[in-house]
């Protein structure tokens, strides 16, 4: 049996890996979406396979640093931490594949000249979750905050997509698929956003022992 | 310092309480859709706080008893089993909540006589809930099975739902908002289905040791 040092060393290098990863299902996922391009939404859907791999060797990872002997406090805070962060990026990750999927159905839609802030939308998702990451990293208590604080702004957003969808099908029934899909991508965005701020929740607990969830911004 | 049996005595006994609530929830949810039954849908509104309370207490037993003392092989199964299931468990009611929120929503719109089998998806997934948790109950790893296997019973639906609403958009404009709501409302439901494919896999591992996720239909 290998030492505790040691799994927890990979556990941390599998995060970052993980991490990445789906960090770049998102950019690319979104990309795919406003740009229309085929092969960066193809490229996001074959990446799923190492993601869920590598959700399963986190998790039994966890598992094992949690029965292996019984963890100090600060050890024990981060390797459930690291459980449930790895949960939410296996949830980013699917998500982030939905999105690819609805860029692929698009591509095959007649096309619409849909005036829609999904970009704004998809770059502040990306940089919450950017911003969880590495607040996760640099175990920053402060950057984990700012995360919980850009949820309005997701919330606003999105709002405003979803009228400009409504107000477009209204107009143009032949659009409706269209602007389905287009819903359903930002709908996906929104709840990237959600998995963000667990994130950002899970670092709290983690560097100073709260557990803020179900309270909307408290600490 | 409490004893490992009676805290694992009183894990057992919270997630009996959640998944009570939880089931409870999704039904409300669902006969607030269809009877268009305001009342019900407050009272899942309602009773959303004391589930997210129960999530967090679960939580917070299930740390304590890995962090207490080494579990043997069985009791650490259960343990990481419970904590999953809790979280899914939590899930579902978000989900039941939106479900209700859709059903306040519909309330507020000019009614129309959309012709969809959203019922019929709602008992599958009810059913479905129901099996997966019975079988954490009995411990019962073909009952978790039969729950993957009712999933692609859900995807046929969720399919027809979905057409019909798109066909019902494209032929009546002022019933966007109506249709989008009620597609929202299918996709939570597809969704709460997920969840129960979840427990079912988290039962599988629980009884067998074997990990099924990101294996459709495994074994």
């Amino acid at each position: 049996m290998r030492h505790f040092d040691e799994l927890l060393e990979e556990l941390r290098a599998k995060l970052l890996e993980m991490s990445g990863l789906v960090q770049s299902a998102i950019h690319k996922s979104a990309l795919s979406l406003r740009e229309r391009d085929l092969s960066l939404a193809e490229s996001v859907l074959k990446g799923e396979c190492r993601i869920n791999q590598l959700e399963l060797d986190i998790d039994a990872l966890a598992t094992s640093l949690l029965a292996l002997e019984q963890p100090v406090a600060a050890d024990l805070r981060f390797i459930t931490a690291a459980a449930k962060i790895n949960n939410n990026l296996e949830r980013i990750g699917d998500l982030a594949q939905n999105i690819a999927e609805r860029a692929q159905a698009l591509l095959n839609e007649p096309r619409f000249d849909v005036r829609v802030d999904i970009s704004q939308l998809a770059d502040l998702v990306e940089s919450m979750v950017q911003m969880a990451l590495d607040s996760f990293v640099k175990k920053d208590p402060q950057q984990a905050r700012r995360v919980l604080f850009s949820d309005d702004g997701v919330d606003a957003l999105r709002d405003s997509v979803f009228a400009q969808l409504i107000d477009y099908m209204k107009k143009n029934s032949q659009a409706v698929e269209y602007c389905v899909d287009l819903m359903f991508a930002a709908r996906s965005l929104e709840r990237i956003a959600d998995h963000a701020t667990n994130i950002a929740e899970s670092v709290l607990f983690m560097t100073e022992g709260v557990d803020v969830r179900h309270h909307a911004h408290a600490h």
